[in-house]
């Protein structure tokens, strides 16, 4: 999760390069999976910059292909031979799609747009499997969670082309924010009144019970060992969602899903 | 999810087979998975037939190890490589073991058993993905459901090791009952008086004002399709968990453990 592999690039030439209407940068981004690449087009069509989508999808990238079109865009219909090739694997649903950098909000900025909406917030404590990550973002975003702020080791916390693709276009419904010190960044959250709640399964007050206000924010932790001590500390509350006994935990994307319904539902009541 | 995979066995001898205490049989099955295995050594210890495990989980099966030693069930220490070969592969967290088959109960004795304790049940109308199967039986056994029901196509529904391995020893805490006839299954259990309450995003009912009752059966449906139509017509109701819109679904586990959440709560309050 750390550091993003970085497949090959829609329509990179094999040998011979040729001029491309917008040069491509080395933060660029790759967006696999239909539902992810639609969502990057409904949503910031202007970071678009190149499209590969297979004969499968044809209907469902129809809007896109004229658009592109329209605009001068390269956007070719190829095989999945080659779109595995842009990929670097088979996951791609059809439709690859090179765009500009997504915008990541400054902490700063998180903070503010968080006291000023009186906004709900996500964030993660060094999540690490990108199909947790993924799922997470779909459900913040189904939710209607307004941001995800990104906690992870340095040097650069930042999301996986599986994640987003997982994430089926939730992604680009929430604001954006990343930080290797997340305990440090909550704290500032809570100065300007965003409250604070984790989730950890060894916490004794139930999840059922938690009192969400807003602004809130919600943090989850690494699958296997939970929330960092200097991550829970920053906490105003820390819950645990109650079970049976006859397993330990629930998946964290499971967890995820069950708090952040739970959280939206008391702040939309 | 149909047919499992049938994975080699631990310690089934590459060249000259040497004679077992317990002569396998070809519906034996091979539970991979450091929860798993535990599970089944905590909930049905006759059930081992062998146990191979590497050298990092040697503390943790320790007493699995002790009470083989002193039964006479093969147990061995082995190198990771090994469990790759009896496991197919390297998700096996260092332990696989080779279990006599898991009762799975008749339909009949389903409907008589939640009955007679007013049990609640999952129904799964055809999931696919063993990753969603998996995530799905951890929280039907961490929320306490007593049964699962896995409705799937003819021949024979069953559970992939990979969905065994993901549900982290769930799987051993649930009665378990299998159908290729789910909507004719849920007749059946209308019939005893089981109210079967159907998830399907296209619902008009907001899941939040379910009305769940003891017995109770919650259905699930297919990652791409949703419920099947037969299947729909013999709910008592149809609920979807509502959202803002950004997406379209919730990934099927991830709704499964807001709506068991939901249900149990309810139930248990």
């Amino acid at each position: 999760m750390v550091q993003r592999p970085r497949p090959r690039r829609p329509h990179a030439p094999a040998r011979a390069p040729t001029p491309s209407p917008t040069p491509a940068r080395d933060d660029d981004e790759t967006i696999q999976g239909l539902h992810a690449g639609l969502a990057v087009f409904a949503t910031r069509p202007d970071a678009v910059m190149r499209v590969a989508f297979s004969r499968a999808v044809r209907s469902e990238v129809g809007a896109l292909a004229r658009w592109a079109s329209d605009r001068g865009v390269p956007c070719h219909e190829t095989s999945d031979g080659e779109l595995d090739r842009i990929a670097g694997g088979s996951h791609h649903e059809g439709l690859c799609i090179l765009a500009r950098p997504r915008r990541w909000l400054s902490t700063g900025d998180l903070a503010d747009l968080l006291a000023r909406t009186r906004g709900t917030c996500l964030a993660l404590d060094r999540v690490r499997n990108p199909y947790n990550v993924g799922a997470i973002l779909r459900s913040a975003a189904f939710f209607g969670v307004d941001a995800l702020l990104l906690g992870a080791p340095a040097p650069h916390p930042g999301l996986a082309p599986t994640a987003v693709r997982v994430a089926e276009g939730g992604v680009e419904h929430l604001a954006l924010a990343r930080t290797t010190d997340l305990a440090d960044t909550l704290t500032r959250l809570r100065q300007r009144g965003v409250r604070v709640v984790g989730a950890d399964g060894a916490a004794k007050d139930d999840a059922m019970g938690a009192r969400f206000e807003r602004p809130a924010a919600l943090v989850l932790g690494n699958e296997r060992e939970g929330l960092a001590d200097r991550v829970r500390a920053q906490c105003d509350t820390v819950v645990a969602i109650r079970g049976s006994g006859a397993v330990e935990s629930l998946n964290v994307a499971v967890a995820a899903g069950v708090l952040i319904s739970r959280m939206t539902t008391l702040l939309s009541s």
